[in-house]
């Protein structure tokens, strides 16, 4: 094993029967659980997990999540999650994500950007000075061979839906869950669309926090060639997160 | 290992941090996947899973589910399911569960009812005639020491919520998955009270199927000690699922 595969971090799967959408194959939110899962587990095992975390009262924050695949596995089918981090600057780190099946079949990629912050403060630490400079020793060459994130506009003034924050999509830390989001966009789509295109590309930028009982407006726009533009706002209009959804 | 020992499935989890909920807890859905996801599992090694299933058009239907806990477990806690056969009647079976953590603590357990059908006709098939009435010999005689699913009822008349049914509530049958009704019950709720207090036991009868777009209307009602019934109804006011919930 050469040194750049030691920095890759990974996790079998198998896609269970309560995971999967309407057309039998995995759904977006739970390969978005998943990635996050492996991610906090790669980093655990490199002293930036969730034991180090509580210890020094930091948390991980995510700040974008790009999932972009040529086909989503089938229920009952097993695949590997491999993860590795690209970059470290002072304030994001890059992690990407390849998804294979058991015959090496690339199923897609994935991108996140994180921050870490200081719980009590909130303000962000700066990661390259964390463990004596350690991190920047995890970046990994590997390629990941799709765009990174951009810049989503949404210029849609009515909001298509509004939703008020449950009890089931708060997490431990009494925010609305980032995988919730990505679950509620998805519901703004008709149930056809599902059965007779797929999401080739799913992109979104996290900006604030959201919490029980906030009311969510949800906007969404055409973007051109199936994509569409989704923005979360909160009551007073503070942005909470903003989408691109591309359907083929 | 015994005869009956030998008729006990057994499966580990990792309680994921995605799994839990506000109060850091495994989230009683999840709990309720795992399940089915164990009783898959478990039928299918004795020949009554989904290949069988597939090939001979017939279908396991959740009827009835309790889940009753001592306390849920933690995140990154392991914990066991282990799940066995109680009864064999000729239109339902009754399924059991154990869930206890390495150290052998009873976390608490579930009982299920379960139908087959033909996916055709919709008809219930015989049990005991399938496989040669082979169903009969996995019986097992391990003690499930919590109450049977008993009647649930609910007077209410006004409904607490309306809710249409959206993308990600419907399973790969097109139906709306039998957990997801457990989910949209628990958010009936105030954040408030499963900091304050847990649920110690949780009951749903399954009564008709609903679909993408259908409008649920939720019932609640105090039903005493810290019970509540809960009535699921369609336009038109076909009862869908009904369930108690125990506050402690």
């Amino acid at each position: 094993m050469s040194r750049e595969e030691d920095k890759i971090g990974s996790g079998w799967f198998e896609v269970e029967p309560f995971h999967v959408d309407v057309t039998g194959h995995l759904a977006l939110g739970v390969l978005g659980n998943e990635l996050l899962n492996c991610a906090d587990a790669h980093a655990e095992r490199r002293g930036f997990g969730m034991t180090w975390l509580h210890d020094n009262r930091c948390t991980w924050v995510l700040s974008r999540l790009v999932m972009e695949m040529e086909r989503m596995p089938r229920q009952h089918e097993r695949f590997c999650i491999r993860t590795w981090v690209e970059n470290v600057y002072r304030l994001f780190t890059d992690r990407d994500y390849e998804m294979i099946t058991a015959e090496g079949e690339v199923l897609g990629y994935a991108r996140s950007v994180w921050a870490m912050i200081d719980m009590d403060t909130r303000k962000p630490k700066d990661l390259l000075a964390l463990h004596g400079g350690q991190i920047a020793g995890y970046v990994c060459d590997k390629a990941c061979p799709i765009e990174r994130p951009g810049r989503i506009k949404v210029r849609a003034e009515e909001p298509v839906r509004t939703y008020r924050a449950q009890y089931g999509d708060i997490d431990v830390n009494g925010h609305v869950n980032s995988v919730k989001y990505v679950e509620h966009m998805l519901d703004l789509f008709p149930l056809e669309w599902f059965r007779e295109k797929r999401i080739r590309r799913f992109e979104v930028a996290y900006h604030a926090e959201s919490y029980y009982g906030d009311t969510l407006s949800f906007y969404r726009e055409e973007a051109g060639d199936g994509a569409y533009g989704i923005e979360v706002r909160k009551e007073g209009g503070e942005v909470v997160c903003r989408s691109k959804v591309e359907f083929i």
